[in-house]
């Protein structure tokens, strides 16, 4: 398509410099983190508040243009790109913590606000926000793709933590999807359809968030397996014994391999459980020593244990390098990550099913995974510009989620459909698929709120 | 509208003697439970699958019928009832419970099967499921309702609970709303959509349950306050300072009265709080001892702490009873309910409001309420004869939801929206409204599903 003229007169009129058709802002804003192919936005705007974005929308409806909202572009299936072109939307402009209230346990962020700002910012109440998918991710985003993360086996992800959303509908019209209060029964769940909606149904400019206390006391240990299976099953049991963990994360052998060659680090290349107790020492006595038996008793060995803070951290950071160490094996390599979660006691089964797909498998891959929730990941080191390697890993990647969709997992557990999961979605919603095609039909009835997206539609043109 | 004779016939052939026109069975599902207006349907099916629910619906689509779902009959808001006629599919004999998976901590469950049912089914596991709305409601009924109750503080609503549905939609095709797995993000959350949406968008036939560890230890305790302030006070700085009670309950002076006349107890007529907590016994020690001091400080006395589980009973017993005993205050008195929610700092100022409101009314009242989530009811006993005093209830009710509106709350924190919440509806939600309506349109475009209720259509006739 071609950006109506008319609408860039009228954006330059309504944004000033804050409204763009510049090379490097579309380049910017082509969606191509991860293994995904740019696709830039004809132009891109910045607004600074909720109106703007109303205003913005009410434009583009006018003129039959496409918007694309895009935060931190931390999304990893193209959520962001713009496949048809169109207005791109950068809300990390709208970065205002509008309220914290530590006396309802609860705040509001406008949608740019990434969370480590807002937990930054939350510094001296005593509250966080916990939702953390690894990424300094926009709020906005992390609500838009309903993203959760390591902590989510305790504190519950994107879908469990927002009392409400302000949006934008394709309309240009605000609406709030609810009041603030804990629990409501007063009709429809907006919040919860726009949340993981991935811009397709409006614009997400503002997030009401639960937050909670800091715990009193936290306690991390990291444990080596033998294998995979004996990794997985202590994570299985330990929830189903009720351990309430405040993050429990697999990482393989490799994985651990390619960290300590990144980082410098010599921690044991084995299958290895990080695990994170929180409560008050007392509590976190018993489940520490509930965790160590049961890994014992599968096999576990060179627990190391970090109460304070540094120590902690230190432990932590192989987790947290764990996707960027993967990738780094492979000069000029860009990451791939599978993103199934299963059903509890299917995650043994499906992480060795990976591993074995991976045994013949020439690009070098990790496996990591939030196992307290039964989803995983393994991260690929792609190299870009070699096709069969793309074909070879999609492959890969399909019989992974047919395995997961076999055990009635679902093929995305926070990464979001984008363009890289449509494929499945059909496999994995069969007939519910057309009750989400009528809302979406019904919602943007001209299908300008990120075309191409989330719901795979017969003729979705590639322009 | 006279119920079609063709469409008799048919669903005579489909399901024999579980279909019937008579007096009684209709005047038994014409939702008189609490104050609202007897409305029988036209006709009462009793479905065994969600085969035969298909073939129902399709039936009744064709013949342009409405269809209305009936669980236990316990809801408070007209939700079941049939105020434009139709048929009323009984959902009771939907009660096998399809699986239990405790390797899972999940099960899945028939419409009819009730919650008191499950947990029963359940003994043997050490799982259980934790929502409790008081009332032995269907499970089918509590997924359509958004349905919480006292342990919702603790283990969340069916919100956070429900993991898959299994709907029929409007047309007669079988859909399932999400996989088993814990997290996904998967394109628009539909589990959510149906949840709360009281049978106007399809019909629930099963539902996928997350399913709890039983707690190790348990310890509940009765305190009595000087004044409804300092008792709700009390319960919501205990949420604040990150106290996990599994349930906390208000019940104000009136009520304790109330139930020691229906119930010849002795329990000191005062503002009293019912709290309970679980985990470890050295944790419940911790949280116990915090909320005793708490509780004290602000002028909480009598405590009363029990452990044993016929102790706990017999505390709890008073709170079980507390509805009951209030509407006997009064022979030949119904029931009705206020439900007001709100962020937890504005649930003292809500109760205060409250309080002020009955001073000055004849009719009897208790006030009740799951403290720790904001959410509290007023119940009056009411002459259901009495013109005048409906007329009075309505005004109280509408300016105890204003005062919630007011600090960002919702008119109704569990009991859905029926026909008596229809009129707040616009004030709460302001122009999100309109997309409810759109989504209604997508889904039941003849508008056949419970019509008349939960949305305050324009112009929905009342036969």
């Amino acid at each position: 398509m071609t950006f109506p003229h008319s609408l860039s007169a009228q954006l330059t009129d309504l944004l000033g410099e804050r409204y763009t058709e510049g090379r490097s802002d579309r380049d910017n804003h082509a969606g191509t983190e991860a293994h995904h192919d740019a696709m830039p936005p004809d132009a891109v705007a910045y607004p600074v508040n909720t109106e703007e974005v109303a205003a913005i929308l009410r434009a583009c409806r006018n003129a039959r243009v496409p918007v694309i909202a895009h935060g931190a572009g931390s999304s990893l299936e193209g959520n962001a790109s713009a496949p048809q072109g169109g207005l791109c939307l950068d809300m990390t402009r709208m970065d205002r913590i509008v309220a914290v209230r530590p006396e309802d346990m609860d705040c509001t962020v406008e949608a740019g606000v990434t969370r480590e700002a807002l937990n930054t910012h939350l510094r001296d109440t005593g509250l966080f926000f916990p939702v953390d998918p690894g990424a300094n991710a926009t709020l906005g985003g992390m609500a838009a793709t309903r993203a959760s993360g390591t902590n989510a086996v305790h504190y519950g992800t994107m879908r469990e933590n927002v009392l409400s959303l302000t949006v934008v509908t394709a309309e240009g019209e605000i609406i709030r999807t609810a009041r603030r209060a804990r629990k409501s029964s007063a009709g429809y769940d907006l919040t919860h359809l726009y949340l993981g909606s991935e811009g397709t149904l409006g614009i997400i400019t503002e997030i009401s968030l639960r937050l909670y206390g800091r715990p009193e006391a936290t306690m991390a240990a990291v444990c080596t397996f033998p294998d995979a299976g004996s990794a997985s099953t202590t994570a299985v049991e330990a929830i189903q014994m009720g351990l309430t963990p405040a993050r429990m994360e697999y990482l393989d052998a490799g994985c651990i391999r390619a960290v300590n060659a990144y980082s410098a680090r010599e921690d044991t290349e084995a299958d290895t459980l990080f695990v994170e107790f929180i409560g008050s020492p007392e509590g976190l006595r018993e489940q520490v020593a509930l965790f160590e038996e049961l890994a014992a008793a599968n096999g576990g060995k060179d627990f190391r244990w970090a109460k304070e803070e540094e120590a902690r951290n230190r432990l932590w950071r192989a987790r947290h390098t764990a996707y960027t160490a993967t990738v780094a094996q492979r000069p000029g390599a860009r990451g791939w990550a599978t993103d199934v979660c299963v059903p509890l006691s299917a995650l043994p089964a499906c992480i060795d099913h990976a591993k074995a797909l991976l045994d013949d498998c020439p690009v070098p891959a990790s496996i990591m995974g939030h196992v307290g929730d039964g989803n995983f990941h393994v991260v690929f080191a792609l190299d870009p510009e070699a096709t069969e390697e793309r074909a070879l890993l999609a492959e890969l990647n399909a019989r992974m989620v047919a395995e997961a969709l076999s055990h009635d997992g679902t093929c995305t557990g926070e990464h979001g459909v984008g363009l890289g999961k449509q494929k499945y979605m059909a496999d994995e919603h069969g007939p519910a698929l057309d009750i989400m095609r009528r809302v979406k039909a019904a919602l943007d009835p001209d299908n300008l709120m990120n075309p191409g997206k989330v719901l795979p539609l017969a003729q979705e043109a590639r322009r």
